[in-house]
């Protein structure tokens, strides 16, 4: 029998708790034997729940309880997370959690004190909520150099943008409904402005290349921009407006950015809408592979956490070596990163096109039946060369196109 | 260091060899150590090639090579790939394998040689080329009841299916075409009468109840009823025609069959198209995860194999348990398995609609703009009553409908 602790009894908490409650029976088949949860920490008492009689206030408790042999974290934020986890680990605990933040700020040192101690450090439930990416990237793919990763991370923009798309509202109203229906924070920032996906591509590119990649340095663009007339030219182009965090090996150097694009419907992405996430990694001897599911979600993401204490649990005192150093990844300055660009000026055709020509070069326009500004596509020209020639004209908007 | 042989140059040995080479660096990080290819098995010489120095013919020699501790079968068929796997894992060498007859046959017996001694059979290969769907279900998806599977499990009949629907070309031109671009065999039997999908899904409805499903108790049909017709009723109605490997839990049972489908946009494998694979698998926690990729090609069923070769190398004489007995997995008898179906009868509709609705009950008719036929989709009926229904009508072709 193996004793598990879950630090924070919120909603993948919860989720924890219950999957291996009514999940039991085979998951100890799976695991080759039982698996308990024998306390759970939360500053708060449950005294309608069950969960009542394993709650404990004091992390000491839990720390100093040599039963516990895998402690899942599931409280989120950075502090106390990040100490608790590390004291955990440093007790001989193994240790599972679904906090990307945590993940992406201290990935390496918890590895690291994770491989000295000879426990485990696990986060699939981190990116992708029930997705299994983390340790498909690991160990499915470890022979591939991997050429690029590119994910619909985040569920919450995908589902604006699908509504955005299929309906043709405008965002804040489309904001405003997913709050309602609980598919958006009261706070939506982390989601809307990219901050989520941000963290989310640093850490499974830092997986891919074995090295650091701090979220502060990946460029990163949300949507709040997008408007109903951004999402009109799309249906234009037979294009639809999706956001990505994505990264690309470019020679010795990594590019990556968080930012909307313009996909065809050529693109594997396409059709993953609504609160679906999906993630599409490029190997230099696959070729591409694709995983789609729930990319958030109560008992989705404790999926995810109870398959890395399963994992765990078939690994006691036995470290699955993690490739992921502290040592920083060498990125490519952004203004090196090329793609084509859609881009929205003011001033109707006639009076700007021949600016937007000597500024960019050869376009594409797009009439979207706007007579107040000019839509078009550019060349794949690299962000450098887009940022001088936008000087010369009145930008509304631009999202990059793949296509 | 970690020595290996390789039983069969042909593709995927090849493969093999050459990603073992080529990314050699990468995998030594990966694996903590280096892997070798110390020997490889074929009855030819290939005195060209820089494998012509580790080329041996006498698989006695690296049984006995106590040096070698991985052997890789990519020879194909049953015999000898059985006996050499068997005498390979009983003289405590893992094994990986990309021969799904093989593993679908043999699978529990040479699991448990494989614990038996303390080593390891990983199999990842054998189903879905490239796309890492046997350890996700094992491992990231341990914590589930798995609910259903559901999969486009055959390139060549995925690629054939969407020709016919692109270019409206008939299914012998399409097929002959495949051919001569090597996307389909000489003898194709395997592929268009549905048998290769057919391991695969049994491979993986075992994984996912631990028991046996022979292969040879699944209903199979293949594609080769399929003609420009149904195509264009398929597109009356919206849908695509994709052959499935399928299985569900029904109660303490599964049901489980491969069968060409029809589909909706709706459907996650809609837009899987061309040579490309998709398995859609639903558990009970975490809803629907699809895993998309090369289902085939020398290169990405290589990878498949090389992942299972690193994991092994990580697992010394430690054996990752694999949940596979030789017992029978309870199969639902076909007749009750239930869904909507497509149809087509000989006579015209005005012939033949009453006698259709008194055999068939409520249809909704499809006009595909054929007079002398009378297409309609079913209610949701069993296999059963579908039978009984047909056998008072004169009926063309059937294909279930998921819409």
């Amino acid at each position: 029998m193996i004793k598990v602790s879950v630090l924070g009894y919120g909603t993948v908490g919860s989720g924890v708790v219950q999957i291996l409650r009514e999940n039991a029976e085979l998951i100890t088949k799976k695991a080759g034997q039982g698996i308990e949860v024998k306390s759970v920490l939360d500053l708060r008492d449950f005294p309608e729940d069950p969960v009542q009689e394993l709650i404990v206030h004091d992390f000491e408790e839990i720390k100093n309880d040599d039963e516990v042999q895998i402690v899942v974290e599931t409280m989120g934020g950075l502090h106390p997370a990040y100490e608790f986890v590390k004291a955990s680990l440093e007790s001989g605990k193994s240790v599972c959690t679904s906090n990307k933040a945590l993940v992406a700020a201290y990935g390496p040192e918890l590895l690291a004190v994770a491989q000295e101690k000879n426990v485990n450090f696990l986060f699939e439930a981190s990116v992708g909520g029930g997705i299994p990416i983390i340790r498909p990237l690991k160990v499915s793919l470890a022979p591939e150099e991997i050429l690029e990763i590119s994910g619909i991370l985040n569920g919450t923009t995908n589902y604006i943008l699908t509504e955005m798309t299929d309906k043709g509202a405008d965002f804040d109203s489309v904001l405003k409904e997913a709050q309602d229906k609980g598919y958006a924070e009261k706070d939506p920032t982390a989601d809307i402005e990219g901050h989520d996906a941000c963290r989310k591509i640093a850490i499974l590119t830092s997986l891919a290349y074995g090295k650091q990649l701090d979220f502060e340095d990946i460029y990163t663009e949300g949507i709040t921009k997008i408007t109903d007339r951004d999402i009109n030219y799309a249906k234009k182009l037979g294009a639809k407006v999706k956001i990505f965090g994505s990264s690309k090996k470019a020679g010795d150097k990594v590019s990556a950015m968080v930012a909307p694009k313009l996909i065809m419907p050529s693109h594997p992405l396409y059709s993953v809408d609504g609160v679906f996430n999906a993630i599409l990694v490029k190997g230099n001897m696959v070729g591409d592979v694709m995983f789609y599911g729930q990319g958030a979600g109560k008992l989705a993401t404790a999926s995810a956490v109870v398959s890395d204490v399963i994992d765990e649990s078939k690994h006691v005192n036995v470290n699955m070596k993690t490739l992921w150093d502290a040592e920083k990844l060498a990125l490519m300055p952004l203004s090196e990163a090329s793609s084509k660009f859609f881009v929205r000026v003011h001033g109707s055709r006639e009076e700007v096109e021949k600016k937007v020509k000597n500024a960019f070069g050869a376009v594409t326009p797009v009439d979207a039946g706007y007579n107040d500004e000019f839509g078009f596509v550019t060349e794949e020209i690299t962000e450098g060369a887009y940022e001088k020639a936008a000087n010369e004209v009145s930008v509304i908007n631009k999202i990059r196109f793949e296509g």
